[in-house]
């Protein structure tokens, strides 16, 4: 059921079934072998709603926004939970994160247009971006955002220039990028120096940064950010990412009088993908955040900092689930077959961009165990187009359902219409109810924003065949 | 200018500037040191449509239809030049096609709907896909398609039942693996016995097919069907591919008894991207792929089928500019600058998937030679978002703008909403004219398709701050 790493294929079906890989969060297997999210049928989902289809368990969701706020109890100053919009954001998700309390990173305009139009409370707003434009910066002010973490000294300029100009002063967080790396794919690794991201620790143009954000009188100097990548998977970067940041915190209080009201250390807390995936709970990264922070501080004798951090995908990832219908499957002796679905690289890019390995099941027939070991992919017209290299699942037909566990983070914010496919509806469960929150694209709507200019709209527009 | 591979940055200003990068067919430089594209001042373009802006050459799109048409008829057969839609497709293109006399190859329903929508012709429509949907299908047999290009055993039988019920036979091609390699990209290769695309040669799969199809009262088998792979640079991979078209076809025409009426060889013709790359002309492809069928079918006393490609990148690639606007600079001794643009991976994923280079100009100052090697980054929050991982060109300074060469294909069509940004307005320019040809997204078409359910919408939905 989980992606295979062992020997090959063609195992013996009289066996006993091997044990199934772990079940997502508020999932369970329903008498007739059906998977259930929410306590619904998936299948009954499918019947309605259609595939390719993803699924978010509101439930979940909202367990992991209070498991955070929770664990972050565990630290004795204050502490901020924001969720990283990037990961998945759309109305209905603004709604709930509102209602738990949470703050909210964003890094566009749209995302914060998104949050609100949904009643988001604007002073509960981050804003970054490592290239924010000026209409972006002069969004953020006109609606009021709680802090703009600056990432570096052109738009430590726009934004004290915009702020100068209103009368008001910004409070701002600085990204710096502290020189260390988390253990990650590269894509995502991003606390590096050799990195887009933030202001240079080693050079010191993060301490630079701070006193020219002291200096300028649109800007209020709050505190430091930093963010080391995604899908961290231990705790062994926190210490020395703390480190640094309170050396700096520290030397930008002594030399320039800036106390370091906010620590805000990021996000990238990973989550579980393949059956062996290790996680890292929200409890254990808060204890060792906490920890480094509150002894850190007493050994520079530094009063203790709004504590703040940035889940994305540890919120949203293990809630969703995306659920394909098997169209073909080829098979070629000597070769995994093929089980071609009705999604692919257009809703899910993970595979081909990050080489991201998931769990898949059948969805119907969850007491069944593997029979084969097959590569799924998808129904786009390019050989990068596979979903999950190796997988073992019963001996599938058209018809069957597979579903693609934690496919709640970073898929659907990076679907494209490749292929002019028509991106998927996006379902919220909770409790036996279903409510579509973002609704599949029709074949409408692929030519809403075509223009045909007068001159294509000749009547000999359509020339001769050969 | 173009993508650099020699010794590292800062180069000396004084010295005479080494030679430009080629310009792209329709380019030229204006006495303003502007680049100009169809005659156009590209900065004027930037300030009436803004950036990120792609740009299409009309004229260059048709010249290009044009010289695939002319370059076939090297061929003492009939020859069918199909536009490959999935590099780059909407209304006003398949306008341009259709006036072009071109046939269309789609492989969705949503290219299927765009082509009718501009009064496409369906007798030159070929329907593609390695798992079309029975709706599909459905679809394709409803308007008329010219050819269904039959991927595997599955889509056989889904055809024929559903031409069966309608009293019809459909013409198809059936799709070969022939086992052949082009010598690209894993994830455009395309031939390859390890493929999910079409019946596999090598155990005889193809040839049972064939058999199939002859004997299915709802299919006329017309030919073969193969496509090796994408952004193909030589002819070396011809000669084989066609003689082992031939071999088969022949052999179904001696087993099966059925004619060997159209071979399609599919597209894949390379484009320049940065500025040493060769290219694969159509007038070269046309002899190689005739001289070999010609020479093919004398050897086993074939009579000449119906020679058809399938160009789309060759068609568009070279005729598209995606135009950037610069924001912020970072620099950090010992590291390449970092300059980030107002686009990125959500408009362009083929840095990050492909490892994709491109020649890079600064579009208001193409008169300057080089002053440094940067990295050009986008605005999307992730570090995979870059765009040209070295590049020469002047000091930039914000407001610079950039001009990305042979944006035309496979750029558009995978653009996302990552970080809820707005997809790029694209253009269609011709003789000093632009239109535009697909609006820019706006904040609220972002969430037009969002819904709030009814639970999220009470009166309070917004949760305390912490």
């Amino acid at each position: 059921m989980h992606a295979g790493s062992g020997a090959p294929t063609a195992l013996a079906t009289g066996a006993a079934p091997p044990p199934l890989a772990p079940l997502p969060p508020g999932c369970s297997v329903g008498a007739n072998g059906h998977l259930r999210c929410a306590g619904i049928d998936v299948l009954d989902l499918v019947a309605r709603y259609g595939t390719p289809l993803y699924v978010m368990n509101e439930e979940v969701v909202r367990a992991n926004c209070r498991a955070y706020r929770e664990a972050f109890r565990a630290y004795p100053g204050a502490a901020v939970v924001a969720y990283a919009a990037k990961a998945l954001f759309n109305l209905a998700l603004a709604a709930v994160f509102a209602q738990e309390g949470l703050h909210l990173d964003v890094v566009s305009a749209g995302e914060l247009h998104t949050a609100l139009a949904a009643g988001f409370p604007p002073a509960r707003i981050h804003f970054h971006g490592n290239n924010k434009s000026p209409d972006e910066l002069e969004s953020a002010l006109d609606v009021g955002v709680a802090r703009i973490i600056v990432d570096n000294f052109h738009e430590l300029e726009l934004l004290d220039s915009a702020a100068r100009r209103r009368g008001t002063r910004q409070a701002v967080l600085l990204r710096v990028a502290p020189g260390i790396e988390a253990h990650t794919h590269e894509y995502i690794r991003t606390g590096s120096q050799d990195s887009k991201f933030g202001f240079d620790l080693a050079s010191g143009q993060a301490f630079e940064a701070a006193r020219a954000a002291g200096a300028a009188r649109g800007l209020r100097y709050m505190g430091l950010h930093a963010h080391v990548g995604s899908q961290i998977l231990d705790t062994r970067v926190v210490g020395p990412l703390v480190e640094a940041m309170l050396d700096l915190g520290a030397a930008i209080r002594h030399d320039a009088g800036l106390a370091l009201g906010e620590l805000n250390l990021g996000g990238g807390a990973g989550i579980r993908y393949a059956g062996d995936d290790a996680t890292l709970p929200p409890a254990v990264l808060a204890t060792a955040m906490a920890d480094a922070v509150v002894a850190g501080c007493a050994a520079r004798d530094l009063p203790l900092p709004v504590l703040s951090v940035e889940p994305g995908r540890s919120i949203v990832g293990e809630a969703g689930i995306a659920l394909y219908t098997v169209g073909s499957t080829k098979r070629v002796p000597g070769f995994l077959p093929w089980v071609a679905v009705d999604g692919g690289m257009g809703d899910n890019i993970r595979p081909a961009l990050y080489q991201a390995a998931y769990t898949v099941a059948a969805a119907g027939r969850m007491g069944e165990g593997p029979a084969e070991r097959v590569q799924v992919v998808g129904r786009y017209c390019e050989s990068g187009d596979f979903l999950a290299r190796d997988v073992d699942l019963p001996r599938l037909q058209a018809g069957d359902v597979l579903a693609f566990f934690s496919a709640g983070a970073y898929q659907y914010p990076m679907a494209s219409n490749y292929n002019r496919v028509p991106r998927p509806c996006l379902l919220l469960v909770s409790a036996g109810r279903s409510d579509v929150i973002v609704e599949r694209e029709s074949l409408a709507d692929l030519v809403a924003r075509d223009r045909l200019p007068p001159h294509l709209r000749a009547r000999d527009a359509v020339g001769a065949a050969d």
